[in-house]
């Protein structure tokens, strides 16, 4: 076994950092690594918390934190933010949170940025979570900045989707709202102190009564809370725990969990073809002959990859 | 040649909204619409707006639209969703917009959503992009809400990305600007009758100062709009245009037009592989044996895709 999956597994918080590096780093042992640690998961809770910058995200997440510390659990925070390909991560003032906890070694803040992994972030996040698992973090919580699509596939990761909405963004968020409510389960109307918080929860309901529902639907909880007064914190908790209960008693946690494996097969798979693809492409000779072309209109995309298209697999079946 | 290409190039705006519909549902006869109307292409120049929710792209867009219609060009709009995977698009309020410019036949709006596209919600915006070029839609907007990684790839299809931002939406968003920065090639500073726009267009100035330069740069311009008031719109026009033009000439705008082109094939080819490869794995009557194995940790998922990765192409290689 390689020294590092030992380690992980130990709990080691440094070796933990590392295993994440080389999944970011996509190292080339990246893989033995997860195989490795992989026996290991399972123990894991993991929790997604979404919603538009500024609905106070980030203070939910300390408060949960706290909490979770208060009754022994290791806590481990994987801060996703696609929307910083240039970056390299680190925007969502986690070295500020970091050094809250930085004497708690019963807490892993990290945070992830989107490009250059195989398997985009969503792959990335996905072995990072199982790294987490095996080191013995009891629950893991995935923050999303906003609500596009990339961060929809992170969420999907999650056993439990915590949303976050918050009075007053204007009415594009407002919109954005009707369009984001399927990947929650759990609904945060955060900043409760303010006066239209109750209008926000009545149209949280309101859409959540035309959610289809089945033989097994459990009902999502909408949960008021204030971050900035601590208050409903311990509710958002409760009502988190017991829908996590729910939905393991009626076998839809199981489900939800082995439609991610699945998810997750097709990403490996896809990006392993795709790495194939662009070594196979940047070495065709004549490619840019044929941008040129195309470029030219004197032949369609379409057309160039159809007359291309088998000579690809071809080719790479060769080795 | 299909009716329905033959329409698209008479500029039919119900031929238009067809053959994007095509697109949108992965239509049979799409790639053989695409291959007949591309001739027909390369006149249109495509703008890519962006920015966050509340930073008044819509309305700016609405300005432009009548500024250029004014001068007798024809306008589409093509509103890009990636947040509403769920909802079917629609939700840019375009409905409303479209009222607007209901009765000028030199004005198509339209809006994508993102989610069962081949090649994603960038490749179906780039063939929308085709039709209406080769419908004689002189400029074509793109319009996207937020700064995700999608809607970064959606901008790349653009010849010149409009970056909109405004004061005043919280620390997060102005974190998010930093991170953005790169994909802009005009920088809107919108609600320019705030307070604070100006402290917003000395960030810009002082976060551009940092971009990497070479021989071949030109000067990203800085515009203070307000759309409420319609002010500085017409400087927008001409920065932009003159930014266009300056591009041109030194090469640029082909070779970020045959760099689209590249990355069109490779999203072409990958969106067939994946397509090849769901069948393959709906297929695999063992698939669902290797989940249970993969969810009791008997096996981890790297494992399982190495082991069945060259069986996939194998299998493929044979008909």
């Amino acid at each position: 076994m390689i020294e590092l999956s030992e380690n992980v597994i130990k709990g080691q918080s440094r070796a933990v950092a590392r295993a994440i590096s080389w999944i970011e780093n996509d190292h080339e042992m990246k893989e033995s690594l997860i195989d490795q640690i992989y026996p290991y998961c399972g123990k894991a809770v993991v929790w997604g918390i979404t919603g538009p910058p500024g609905s106070g995200k980030s203070s939910l997440v300390d408060h949960l934190i706290f909490r979770m510390r208060a009754v022994g659990k290791k806590v481990a925070v994987i801060a996703v933010d696609p929307s910083s390909p240039f970056s390299g991560g680190a925007i969502l003032g986690d070295r500020i949170r970091m050094q809250k906890h930085a004497t708690d070694e019963g807490v892993f803040i990290r945070s992830m940025a989107s490009r250059g992994h195989l398997g985009g972030v969503s792959g990335a996040t996905s072995d990072a979570i199982k790294v987490l698992d095996a080191a013995g973090y009891d629950l893991i919580l995935i923050e999303t900045i906003g609500v596009g699509q990339t961060e929809i596939e992170v969420m999907e990761l999650s056993d439990v989707v915590l949303l976050v909405l918050v009075p007053g963004l204007g009415d594009e968020i407002q919109a954005l709202k009707a369009g984001v409510m399927e990947i929650g389960d759990v609904f945060v109307v955060n900043k409760s102190d303010r006066d239209d918080a109750d209008k926000v929860r009545a149209e949280v309901k309101y859409i959540l009564e035309f959610k289809e529902q089945n033989g097994n639907y459990i009902e999502n909880p909408v949960v008021m809370t204030s971050a900035k007064l601590n208050e409903g914190i311990d509710q958002l908790l409760k009502d988190t725990e017991n829908y996590l209960h729910n939905i393991n008693l009626k076998g839809q946690l199981e489900a939800r969990r082995k439609l991610r494996i699945l998810n997750e097969i097709n990403r490996i798979i896809s990006g392993k073809i795709e790495e194939e693809l662009k070594t196979f492409i940047t070495q065709k000779e004549k490619l840019d002959n044929w941008i040129e072309k195309i470029y030219q209109k004197k032949c369609s995309p379409y057309s160039f990859v159809n007359e291309n298209f088998k000579t690809f697999l071809k080719e790479y079946k060769k080795p």
